[in-house]
């Protein structure tokens, strides 16, 4: 069974306006025509697109990275639309029963609840509440029953299931495929069945999973949803992937002086790719700052207006400006004096000078003892770095060091 | 979890008997040294062993090929054990769900139950009653709901799926596998798990799905079953399976008559083979009407005997012996006579000469048009096969011609 045809909208330069916000940022957008088309259909009818983002209900822990996509749908309900924030409850409650990933326990239902309303309290800093419907698939995944789940699995063939990437490669290189796995994306998809999904959103590498949910709607007779992927934001290196292991990220609970700080520490290029996934600016503003920075505006004070912008989502404009405050004020106290004793010492056989060696030869410390005392209390910075390990050594170069609040030397390194 | 080692049992000699008769005419036993310990210990405890039949509930219409394995069952009966009937109803119930098999609508609950009745009753004519159980696989599968289903499907690989002939094929080369097809061999499994099947019989072709319910018992805890599979009967010619389609079959409620004369038609050859697969008698005996059949007894005979205990089954030994009567009388009636007027005949440019003209020529017919009427009545057979067709032709050899109940030639055409 196919859909009737759909009336065909006109696009209004409105329209246009909108479908180009939506694509800002965004890894793809499929297909762009059908999408314009909802985005018409629903402007023409007032019935808002329903919007899915699904979730596993495990402990979360939210950082800057996980919002890009709840930008995206910030962005989308800002237009008016509703997002459905979908909780895979029923998955979760099975854990992975072939037990081979002890990463993946059963939860219980209770953990589930704590868990789901952890990570929408969190979302929520970025989502409108009004706009969004919270929903559970164990709502429709366990009337389904067993014979639900055979004429859904009917639905989809195995060649399919093995085009996902990560299943293409396990099944050549001979790396067991327990079948359930296979199931869990069909169950996925069905989600976007019992919901009427219009548009579902994730990260690049959920692109399968969502396309997944487009063709069992497409069977089931409704009108296939559109499948919008975002890149996974680069942490504040600006190479890696923002992650919690990796250390570079910002987690949206810190604390407003840590967050401001984290954001102005990231180079200009990130800034602007930041400014793309992370802002919620419109994007004539985000082209004028542009401009602006070509035309030698300081790229500081574009980055204090990001750091702003986030430090107000996550705590409030108050937080914000105090965070800015002492930011500055912490800047200039810990900013390096334009003078300062410059000296050069020779580097060891070994190549380099250890750091405690090259805090005693620059007076920087009475003793070796002070030294390593001075390390491990923390009060010792190379080039602005907090340093604490004692076995560090200093190619050559020239550093400035700094240990506790008034002492500094610039030292040159043979 | 593994089921605790079990405690060994010795193997009488009785036992052994048992083990051969069990054995006889089956393609394979796995495993055999398990089954001889199921034996022994079902001895010993007293506790019958649950042998497992399972069925599609599709319109029934059982020859002799079907009943080898319930032959089997018989057997398995009359040394004390249960057989399970099986209906899957379950997936009968959802039919092919994805459209692409026209041969297998979903069934309503009426029809299965129909169908069963019916292929119960026809069954029951080789199984005993008293020591069958029927069951229905709903039963279990539909309260194993969708979480169930995904559980079952963790406990087995797609690797593992794949070794199935039918299914490797497909998918070496790219024909579509749909996903609810690999999800049927698990759900025929999870069977025996439920059912704490000890054993499972079933025809060659099914030994991979028969494996998979032992696989799974053993993940479940339980001790795994014994698969026993049987080769398929040859039909009437002795060369092409039997089939219904092939017409080489024999209907176990055609009646007895028929029945009788159909078993009298096969080879010799053919004969002990189906008094391996179709006889119930034991060993011994068998054993010892080869030796008598050795020693110059008529292998009639003991054809005979065959066709008795057939048609006993079926029908009643009262039938039996007045089939045996019937089929004597027709056969010394339909008898060719010892003497009868011999012939040469020459044949014709084209080959041969067409049967019209040999009743003619041999003076069986007083002319072509009577000759005709006697092909279109039936009343012409040709080495004691009925032949209607005018436009047969007879090459080079000798033929017994016959019109009617007493004209007779023996015919040679050079």
């Amino acid at each position: 069974m196919q859909p009737e045809p759909a009336k065909t909208y006109p696009i209004t330069r409105e329209l246009e306006d909108a479908l180009a916000l939506v694509r800002r940022g965004c890894d793809e957008l499929l297909i762009e025509a059908e999408f314009a088309q909802k985005l018409a259909r629903s402007r023409a009818t007032g019935q808002p697109l329903r919007c899915k983002l699904g979730l596993d209900p495990t402990a979360p822990d939210i950082h800057l990275g996980h919002t890009v996509v709840l930008n995206k749908l910030r962005q989308l309900q800002d237009l008016g639309h509703t997002v459905i924030f979908l909780i895979g409850d029923f998955t979760a409650l099975i854990g992975d029963p072939s037990g081979r990933n002890t990463m993946r326990p059963p939860l219980s239902h209770e953990e589930i609840e704590a868990n789901a309303k952890t990570y929408f309290e969190q979302a929520a800093l970025v989502l409108d509440r009004e706009r969004t419907e919270i929903r559970y698939n164990s709502e429709w995944a366990e009337p389904l029953g067993a014979a639900g789940m055979i004429k859904l699995a009917a639905r989809y063939t195995l060649a399919r299931l093995l085009e996902r990437d990560d299943f293409a490669k396990r099944f050549r290189e001979n790396s067991p495929i327990a079948m359930h796995e296979l199931l869990y994306p069909l169950m996925q998809g069905y989600d976007s069945v019992a919901l009427r999904s219009d548009i579902e959103l994730g990260g690049t590498d959920q692109k399968f999973n969502l396309l997944v949910g487009r063709e069992l709607q497409r069977h089931y007779g409704q009108e296939p949803q559109c499948v919008l992927t975002m890149p996974l934001l680069e942490g504040l290196d600006g190479v890696e992937k923002m992650s919690k292991s990796k250390g570079n990220y910002i987690g949206i609970t810190e604390p407003a002086a840590e967050m401001f700080g984290k954001v102005m520490s990231i180079s200009d290029a990130l800034m602007w790719r930041w400014y793309d996934l992370v802002s919620l600016r419109g994007s004539d503003e985000i082209t004028a700052l542009k401009r602006e920075a070509q035309e030698g505006r300081n790229p500081r004070d574009i980055k204090v207006l990001l750091a702003k912008e986030i430090v107000t989502r996550f705590h409030s404009a108050r937080s914000a400006s105090e965070a800015e405050r002492e930011f500055n004020e912490r800047f200039r106290a810990g900013a390096a004096p334009d003078e300062m004793p410059e000296l050069t010492l020779a580097g060891e056989a070994a190549g380099g000078l250890g750091i405690v060696a090259v805090l005693k030869q620059a007076g920087l410390a009475p003793s070796s003892s002070e030294a390593v005392r001075n390390l491990e209390q923390g009060g010792v910075k190379v080039d602005g770095e907090r340093v604490a390990d004692r076995a560090l050594r200093l190619g050559a170069g020239t550093y400035v060091i700094q240990v506790g609040k008034r002492k500094w030397a610039r030292v040159t390194i043979v």
